[in-house]
């Protein structure tokens, strides 16, 4: 297998662990307005809105709309779904807690990992997050990237192809000299359709140890590693 | 006058020295084949190509072109233009001349400067190169950026209000809050017309000591500087 010339990075759970985060950045909200709900919960709901929240913006009317803002949908959504009247809370309240996904870990493996891949390889995001939510994730994490592509560069989200394409293109490179690092076997599959090369970061605390939503997508990845400090040994070595 | 929320650089002349560096990167290649031509003089002329390039592709039929393809189509323009017979030579050669502006050398000021700036503003470039060109050109010069937006995000090309406008959007600003950093009469004020903050920042050997062909449309900006450390001292104090 030749190297890639670029990696391009999952971020929601491949680079950050918003399982954790998110639960630790609702726990005050939820005492309030939701006390038997256990924030572990709250958040494994809140991100199963996303996938189908997006869907309704890929080939439809709505077009490209930023992931913060439909973040902000799905909270409401969740809310009134738990019977919270949220036209009774302050809208500055859950604004500052759509904003909870700005402020997610980074896997203690992600730093060092990303610092040592970055001596020979372009780094980018290939993300859904919109630029906004990206920056201001990164400088919450200390995360550093040659550039930010992926879906609002594209204006489209993933899987569509288009998103794993352009950033091909952006970097100059074909298809099959970028390769997506995720830690989602639906990401990759639609990679790999796209003719990008693939490493599998194996995240099993994703979703605080419940079993991952696309285990049917599951198959042999270009590459498979169980932290970013060993992919940067597979592909330095 | 209040803070900007982020700042937006030019690169080609305001956090890069390309007059040097092309003269640099084409004095070998010159000597060969237009001994008698000074290598200062052929990278003003080649940059002099450079801008009529571009009005060639906003709002017209071509539409956005990658800003390696136009320094490679006025390479082989300015070639013919001194009677050098371009099919005579390498491709390769010629493709090798064209990514000099990949190899430009950080004014000294910049990479402190830069460091400066970090900590208190977001920093993104807000340039007319493309991606591909900004990350190569940021591994030479070691620098770093929160994201590189401006003409290849917005698909089309300075001074084009869209250009301006969408860096702005991008980072969920009016574009009132966002200020561009910009060594170009010229540039600024493509970016006051579209309500952006501005900051002049002073480059008298950009043309090799030669004067700025943009004196026209000088006017008082909302900072004026003469190196980012002055800009920072400005900015944080």
């Amino acid at each position: 297998m030749s190297l890639p010339k670029a990696l391009a990075f999952d971020i929601f759970g491949t680079v950050v662990d918003w399982h954790s985060s998110i639960s630790r950045e609702t726990r005050s909200f939820l005492s309030e307005y939701l006390p038997d709900l256990p924030p572990s919960d709250f958040a494994l709901q809140w991100r199963e809105l996303y996938q189908p929240a997006m869907r309704e913006c890929v080939g439809t009317q709505r077009g490209f709309v930023s992931l913060d803002t439909l973040h902000h949908e799905t909270l409401l959504k969740l809310l009134e779904a738990h019977r919270v009247d949220v036209s009774l809370i302050d809208p500055d309240i859950l604004s500052a807690l759509a904003h909870a996904w700005r402020r997610l870990d980074p896997w203690p493996d992600v730093v060092p990992g990303m610092n040592q891949l970055r001596q020979r390889f372009p780094l980018v995001t290939l993300s859904n997050a919109n630029v906004e939510l990206m920056v201001a994730l990164n400088r919450y994490g200390g995360l550093q990237w040659d550039a930010i592509l992926g879906a609002e560069f594209a204006r489209t989200y993933k899987p569509d192809p288009v998103a794993y394409v352009s950033t091909a293109q952006a970097l100059g490179l074909e298809p099959g000299q970028l390769c997506l690092v995720a830690g989602h076997h639906s990401d990759l599959a639609g990679a790999r359709a796209s003719g990008l090369m693939t490493a599998y970061i194996d995240r099993p605390m994703e979703y605080g140890g419940a079993p991952a939503p696309d285990q049917s997508f599951a198959q042999r990845w270009d590459w498979q590693a169980d932290s970013l400090t060993d992919l940067a040994s597979q592909l330095l070595n």
